[in-house]
């Protein structure tokens, strides 16, 4: 027992995953330091690990001869992702401490854009020729193995590299060593094209279930492999770009922490400015009720309260529907579908806030004294309102990422505080006129 | 080249992906013969890609010697996920169905919460002895290619079960044949307990580039692995629930057009009514400002401009610092970097939406009929009042967070709108504030 318990906390305690919690927070120098503590495989598994920017961060902080040493334990697509971080003159400095054939791939991947298939995939993968037998096949990826990404896939080529099948290791390993791969492989492949957008390619991947996935080229030559574990980088990325524009600022391009200030103030003044003009029409509007709120100012006091109500319904809403649409439960010819459900939602929603509001306004002990006579009738017109503007706020939400995305916009683009403003705009109309209509004759 | 296009255009029109983008908006009974129609290999794979409760009404719609058939494609880790997506009676039936080992294995994992490491782990994985030679190994390993999930990783473990060490397949494949799997594994592992959360096992796939982790239990014993194919799921249902609670609703538990409409108002009402009891404190303190108000009615018009601006300011930086808490990139004790930046960032912010503010007002063509002859120094009072509503909506929004953190609850808990309604009622105050002590005199 003792000897286990000691086996099971030596592994909890590896050391690259309590230098990984501390990383973040070292200076550059103290980081040299430990990584060049760490044990050789340690150190290899460690540097993998990190994202591009950290890695290249602590390899141009290394001597030179170290550097030389640790850029060839990164593959091809990582080291495309580390150039792209620094400028044109370490670039030329790294690209020159690599061996000829890995300093022409990764040149090639430079060649695509970030965020294309290109950028992600490996140019390393295990392949063999379709007239090989099994056992020649196996032997061969063997010799293969220490170079590519992942053996669990074996793509099958003819002499021109165009795709011919596939074959997992698995798949090999259980065939009989006597038949050709061509007999064994399946020719029914799942490909992707080098200039597809990591969203289309991280879509694939949910829908297929598979585990990596061939990138080939309009000929049908295969140029490398993209895998699953990229995709969780991916996921990750999306998410976070569609959760800040959510909150209404463009999607920060570095961490919260690194991204410069003046960047950062950048990134979050275009949206703040554009909504608040947006919402200088609530002085214009409130301006064409200044008389109704001069005659009863305790109009006045509800108008945080209906406009925020709105608001928050409206962003709600739109949260969910651009949530749902970017995981492809939701399809632009579901939006009949989704305003019928928001329709219910939304009047269920409004009953629910319209009644707590009367009650607050109506049955308030001290009512009379604080909204004045006409106290009940004030209550109704704050009740009304709140139905009708939580309503509005849930079709509005649902609805403006259907428009957005119809407009090949992305819905996330500011949806939710852009539909906070549109509501609030015309939740003030909407309860001007309701009081109008209800005031008139004793506080109107 | 014709027999290449041709070659390509299969590949793209595999028809478990065609179905895969129709399934969504398929009646049930024509999910059913399309899925019957597919070639047997495809319908394997179509299966496997599903989610748990597409599978799970899949299955169910099918005729019972069918059923039988096709559930036996699924590994354990799914098998317990389709069952829990059924009530008992569904449940019992399915396990009825299945070999007496499988059922075991399903009926352990059915232990475990859905969100634990135990809940995404399979329990078959690829286990040699470490007193074995390489190329016994290899031959053992082949032998259970065919029932395990991965072969990538080969577990050594002792008589007990208990985890002694890894080796990767490709390890094993370029080793010598004749030394012992003792001296080729590794000992330093990283390995999870069956009990972490689904968060920390993603945290550690992201922090250690690894491609599937042991599960051991307080003994050492192993119980399974998960696979980094699994995270995928977990990464994008873990950024789901935080944007809709950063919407301001309770996480739905299934896709927005399944989940029953008493349970949409049910999930959305909560926070909604929360809200808007918080929002009836802006009532209360505009109570306060009446006087104020029934003097200066030009003083209501800017109200919604107002706080809006601190509230859009607010959720814009508390969208970003619980995104960042999320990805790890910052810390709790990161909290006075966040407060020093957002210093910086609101007042700049501020002082750009407060400066737009005293054109608008003090500038406009008509300023004097429309504000009244001390329009400039109302144009002040709402430029002064937007740099300081949005520099403390800045720091209300980016601190919060940390709060709820602190406290341990999850700082995407409804920070934004939580943070728009204090910033509301604080705004309010500020902006009247700032009123009597420019305006007292001339207007008040």
């Amino acid at each position: 027992m003792d000897q286990n318990d000691e086996h099971i906390s030596s592994m909890r305690q590896l050391p690259t995953i309590i230098l990984r919690e501390q990383w973040a927070s070292m200076p550059v120098e103290d980081r040299v330091q430990a990584f060049m503590e760490l044990p050789r495989a340690d150190a290899d598994a460690f540097l993998l690990s990190l994202n591009a920017s950290d890695q290249s961060e602590l390899i141009f902080a290394l001597p030179e001869v170290e550097r030389r040493i640790w850029v060839r334990i990164l593959p091809p697509d990582d080291l495309a992702d580390v150039l792209q971080t620094v400028d044109a003159h370490d670039r030329m400095q790294l690209l020159s401490s690599l061996d000829s054939p890995t300093r022409k791939e990764v040149t090639a991947l430079l060649a695509y854009g970030e965020d294309e298939a290109g950028g992600l995939m490996n140019p390393r993968f295990a392949r063999v020729r379709p007239d090989m037998l099994v056992d020649e096949a196996l032997e061969y990826v063997r010799r293969q193995a220490h170079q590519v990404e992942t053996t669990r896939y074996v793509y099958v080529l003819d002499a021109r590299q165009v795709l011919l099948g596939v074959v997992s290791l698995r798949h090999l390993f259980v065939s009989s060593g006597r038949t050709l791969v061509k007999d064994v492989m399946k020719t029914s492949i799942l490909t992707a094209s080098e200039t597809m957008s990591q969203e289309e390619i991280k879509n694939l991947f949910t829908q297929s279930a598979l585990n990596a996935l061939p990138i080939i080229d309009q000929d049908g030559v295969m140029k490398g492999i993209v895998t699953v574990d990229d995709i969780v980088d991916v996921v990750e990325e999306e998410a976070t770009e569609d959760i800040q524009r959510l909150g209404g600022s463009q999607a920060l391009e570095a961490p919260y922490l690194k991204i410069g200030l003046f960047e950062m103030i950048q990134k979050r003044a275009g949206w703040l400015v554009v909504l608040f003009l947006g919402e200088m029409l609530t002085a214009s509007a409130m301006h064409q009720y200044e008389d109704e709120i001069a005659r009863a100012v305790v109009l006045a006091l509800f108008i945080p309260l209906i406009i925020s109500s709105g608001g928050n319904s409206g962003s709600q809403a739109s949260t969910l529907v651009v949530r749902a649409i970017a995981l492809g439960e939701v399809r632009l010819r579901d939006w009949w579908r989704v305003f019928s459900r928001e329709l219910v939602v939304g009047t269920a929603l409004g009953l629910i806030l319209g009644l707590i509001g009367l009650l607050r306004v109506a049955y308030w002990p001290s009512a009379e004294s604080t909204f004045g006579e006409a106290y009940f009738m004030v209550g109704m017109t704050v009740g009304i309102s709140l139905l009708g503007i939580v309503l509005w706020g849930s079709l509005c939400g649902s609805m403006l990422p259907f428009v957005l995305k119809r407009l090949k916009l992305d819905p996330a683009t500011a949806s939710a505080p852009f539909v906070a403003t549109l509501v609030d705009v015309s939740g003030l109309v909407l309860y001007f006129s309701v009081a109008r209509m209800l005031l008139t004759g004793t506080l109107l």
